[in-house]
Formats: C-alpha cells, sequence, structure tokens
C-alpha cells in the first residue's frame, strides 16, 4: 500500500470537490466568496476528509456520495482556524507562510469568513441526500460533526487552551485540550463516516479507539517538529512553543519520551483496527504516516 | 385571537425549553455555558421561534415535537448579534440594556461563544427525529435554515451592510441589505416550519410572499422607532441612527410615507394567508403586531 500515493489521489478528490463547492468569481458578495476560499485553499493536507474517506474505503462504503460532506469537515476546520488566529484569540499574522484572513481581508470579514464557513458546512452535509444516501443516517452523521466541533469537542477545546494561557498546568490538562481542540474534530471525522457506513456499534468504539491514538500521535508530533522541524517545511518559524513558553509533550516529557509516546499511540491505534479488512489499510498507513511527516 | 396572549405563552415555551437546552450549572467550561446562556436569556421576543410555531399552527401540524428547532433559530439570532456587536463590526457595548457580550466575557469568549450556538443550534435541528420527526422533511428544513443563516441570507446581509457603511446607498440596496441581514431568517424561520408539515409548493410560496412582507414590514418598523420610539422601551438609546447617519426608511421616505409602506406590507403579507384556515390566526395577528409594538 502506497499511502503516499493514496494521501495524495484523496487530497486532489478533495480539492476538485471543493472548488466545486466554493466558486470563485461572480458569486456575490465577491469578498466574502473569496476570503472562505482564500483560507479554504491556503494549503493544508485534507487530513479530516482523508480520515473520512479511509474510514468509508475500510468499511467497504462508495465514498463518492459523500464527497460533500468530507469536504464539510474541512470548512470547519478551515473556519476554526480563522477564529483561532483572530487578534482577540492567537493573534497570528501568518498561517501556512501567508497571512492569515483578517491580515488579508480585516477583522470583520474574516470573522463572517469563518461563521459562513461552518454554516455552509451544515448545507453540505445535508446535501448527500440528493444522491440517494439514507436520511437517518446523514442526521445521525450530523450529530457527531456537531458533538466533536462544538460542545464535545473543539470549542471546549478553544475555551480551555485560552483559559490555560499564563498559567502552569499538569500532563493530564494538557491532553484534555488537544482532545477537545484537535482530537474530537479528527474522530468526528472518522465516526461519522462509520456512521454513514452503517457501522455496528462494537466497530464504532473500536474506530473511535483509533481515533484517539490517531489525534494523540498528531498533536504529540505537533509538538515534536516545533522544536526539530525545518521552518521552510513547516511554513511557520518553529521554536515558537519554547519561546511563548507554551507547555508542550517535549517540555513535559523530554524529546525522547515524547518519540516514544507517539510512537506507542501508533501502534495503539493500528490494534484497534486488528479485525478489519485489507481496505482499512489507507487508515493503517496513515496512522504510522503522521509520526513521520515533515510538516 | 389574543395575539399577546398567544405570543406570551409560546415565548414561555420557548423560554422553559431553552432553559432545559442551556443549562446554567455543572457543565464545562463553565464560562463557554455561561456565555452562551447570557446572551441567550438577555431578552428578545423569540420572534423567529414563534414564527416558526405559529406556521407549524397554521398548517395543522403538532409543534410539541419540534420544540429544539424552534429554540434553535433563536440559537441563531443570538449567535448572529453577539458576533455583529463584537469591536472589529458594530462595536456595540449594550444590547437590550446589558453589556454586550464581549463586554461581560472579554473578546474570545464572545466569539466562541457565538461559534458554540451556531453549532448547538444544529445538533438541536437534528434532534427532532427521537420524536419520531421525518428524517427526510428534518435534512429539507435544516437545508432551509442554513440558506438563511448564511450564504442566500444573513451572512451576506452582514457583509453588505459592512460595506455601505459611510457610503452612499440608494432604497433599493437598503432593501437588498435588509433582505439578506434580517428577513431570510424569518423567511427561513416559516419556510423550515412549512417543509417540516409537508406543505405543497403553492402554499410554500404564499408562506414565503408572508415572510418577505413581515420583514420588510419589521425593518420599517424598526427604523421609524429609532425616530419615534421611547428610549427606556427600546433598551438602547433612539434616534442613534440618525447620529451616525445611518440610511433608513424615515431618511429615504419621510416618516409618514415609512409608517404607510408598514401598513402595505402587513396587508401585502396577510393576504398572501387568505387560503389558510383559522389556524393562521396567529401568524395574521403577528404581522398586524409588527407595525404596532413599542420595541
Amino acid at each position: 500500500m502506497n499511502i503516499d500515493l493514496y494521501l495524495k489521489e484523496k487530497a486532489n478528490l478533495i480539492n476538485q470537490e471543493l472548488d466545486r463547492l466554493l466558486p470563485e468569481v461572480e458569486l456575490k458578495p465577491q469578498v466574502l466568496h473569496q476570503a472562505m476560499r482564500y483560507s479554504v485553499f491556503a494549503g493544508g493536507k485534507r487530513l479530516r476528509p482523508v480520515l473520512f474517506l479511509a474510514t468509508l474505503d475500510a468499511l467497504e462504503e462508495p465514498s463518492e456520495p459523500y464527497l460533500p460532506f468530507a469536504c464539510a469537515l474541512e470548512l470547519i476546520h478551515t473556519y476554526s482556524l480563522i477564529h483561532d488566529d483572530l487578534p482577540a484569540m492567537d493573534n497570528d499574522d501568518l498561517r501556512r507562510g501567508l497571512p492569515t484572513s483578517h491580515k488579508k481581508f480585516g477583522e470583520a470579514q474574516a470573522i463572517l469568513a469563518g461563521d459562513a464557513l461552518l454554516t455552509y458546512a451544515f448545507k453540505l452535509m445535508v446535501s448527500p441526500k440528493e444522491k440517494g444516501a439514507s436520511p437517518e443516517k446523514l442526521l445521525a452523521a450530523i450529530d457527531e460533526v456537531t458533538d466533536g466541533a462544538g460542545l464535545k469537542g473543539m470549542i471546549v477545546g478553544q475555551v480551555l487552551d485560552i483559559q490555560a494561557e499564563n498559567k502552569e498546568i499538569g500532563l493530564d490538562e494538557l491532553q484534555t485540550i488537544h482532545r477537545n481542540k484537535t482530537g474530537a474534530l479528527f474522530a468526528a471525522s472518522i465516526r461519522s463516516a462509520a456512521v454513514l457506513a452503517g457501522c455496528n456499534p462494537e466497530m464504532l468504539e473500536k474506530l473511535t479507539g483509533y481515533a484517539e491514538n490517531f489525534g494523540l500521535a498528531f498533536q504529540i508530533t505537533d509538538d515534536i517538529l516545533d522544536v526539530i522541524g525545518d521552518t521552510a517545511k513547516m511554513g511557520k518559524p518553529t521554536g515558537s512553543d519554547q519561546e511563548q513558553k507554551k507547555i508542550t509533550y517535549p517540555s513535559f516529557l523530554g524529546l525522547e519520551r515524547s518519540q516514544e509516546l507517539a510512537r506507542e499511540s501508533v501502534e495503539k491505534a493500528v490494534q484497534y483496527l486488528i479485525e478489519l479488512p485489507a481496505g482499512a489499510d489507507p487508515l493503517r498507513a496513515l496512522a504510522r504516516q503522521v509520526i513521520d511527516r515533515e510538516n
């Protein structure tokens, strides 16, 4: 299984669909559509849509009707980045080497572009009904996403992250922040696909175990890359966590133990998939790849 | 038909349901739940949920399973006010006589409380499936709301409103702004209820005609109240439009012609309901009441 090729193919598929769903020209007001499109196409590995599609593959469910749903997950991720970068939040001027939305379009438009992406995401999640998707399953999948993006996940993580600023927190609290802020949307991407594929409760639990360990490995690797990564490949200055005295896995555990923990999490993630056939190879490879990436 | 009693009963019903859906204590992070609840319970006539329920009544559809859906409309309205009040947008310190969300909780929490209300609204819209609501109809109703709150309505109106600042605009442009910014969510409240009630396309068109004229009468009256209203009853200083040189109906048409136009819009709105039985009396009374209100 060539995971790089798989990732590339799926990312291309998602990018084509995003291009169709977020047309560049003519739509009014132009600045709103430009701002939405700008941030969505400012890079990104499309990891959440890819996890969603790889889960459908693992469960042998055709993915074509659900491409807009996969894109919705990327729109939600993008809206969260736009709002997170705002002056009142992280106040970041650059993201992936480009000016952030509020630097490019002004703060009001950035807030509204985020709001619009979130709202439009729900329109996209509804849309597979036109291609014959089961309405019951769609509703259940949308419910998964509202939890992961909202009060049982991402927004909670954002609030906890803000509360932790300039405070001494422990490893437990750090994990709670990441599990909510990043992990929950990964989990929702996987769980919503599982629900759409009509997965049984036992397998849903196992895929959730995969998702949680995937998210942990992802976050630890993020922190490690901030210490040892290459600024050019990261699209942002490395070493910034240490400068800002941010609590990270390496600052708690040291670099070596952090790398070990990331590897252990990957192995745990893969272990959860042991009953699944070859269709789950992309999910397995994705977990291994998450700690080998350079950005 | 006693419209004041009807309004009061429905608003009580909505407030009880909102109280249940947004519990005050124990949920973490507390500040997030406090901020969500604060703005939702900072007053408001619950007009969008009431229009939603009155439409169900008009079409003789039981409303009980859809109470969370009705509340979702209020959450979306509330999130839009929180974001609209932000320093980067209208920069308002007071709303309905109380400190705005960012004044009370800080800007970051206000942004996140808005995001959380919007996300949670979709969870509530999904939830009537547990009470046996048709999944197909729920998806179609959610789609109506994504349009009205998003790229075919409210957010477009916000962007147009920002673009019109410090510019000379015409009456046409003023109407386009209001139709999107305020009218579209009224229309979505009515159309989503109609879709849930299984309404036929002809009646859906008529209810949309009602909604558009209702929205117009509402907005004209808002502008008139800013000229002649009572500061205490409005919860904000009147005369502010004129001070800020905002373009309004009275500034275009004069007070008398504006009042006339509001009356005409109400009569048109009511005319659209002519085929509907006594169950539509609340919708009729609501339209008449919208120009007689004092705040």
